[in-house]
């Protein structure tokens, strides 16, 4: 997969992802790849509901990953969560 | 499955919830299900990943589901995202 299909998760309106992800998908992309990390998690759920709910309905949630990343701040390391939702059109 | 095996994630700091699916494991189920919705969805993915990394090693990620609920909020109903991660041990 190419970075091409992989949206990332901001501080921004969640409908500012959905239109990357719709973009994606109308360009021909087969599937996309919603990350995010930390409290921008709960936002990338809600981008990846509102796509499939509203404007992509025959998108799938084929997997959703979980994991732990190191994040250097301010000279230390913290671990933070992070989530890959990935959404496929048949 | 029975009630006991969730664990609903609120606005407490995410070692209560920690706390409260390490006991279940430790009590002998071999499924505990974190469910959260909305703001507390990173929250969850935390707890999740702090079971695992830290007090559970052995429980596994089975699946992770996302959907999206009507919540009636001051008369009118409004969608909320949800998250249901499934830990499991072997």
């Amino acid at each position: 997969m190419t970075d091409e299909n992989i949206v990332f998760i901001g501080r921004k309106p969640a409908m500012n992802y959905v239109l990357a992800v719709v973009t994606q998908f109308n360009s021909g992309s087969k599937e996309v790849v919603v990350k995010a990390r930390g409290r921008a998690i709960s936002r990338a759920v809600d981008v990846a509901e509102i796509v499939r709910n509203r404007f992509v309905p025959d998108a799938e949630v084929k997997e959703i990953k979980i994991a732990t990343e190191p994040v250097e701040e301010e000279g230390r390391t913290a671990n933070v969560s992070s989530i890959e939702i990935y959404l496929e059109k048949p």
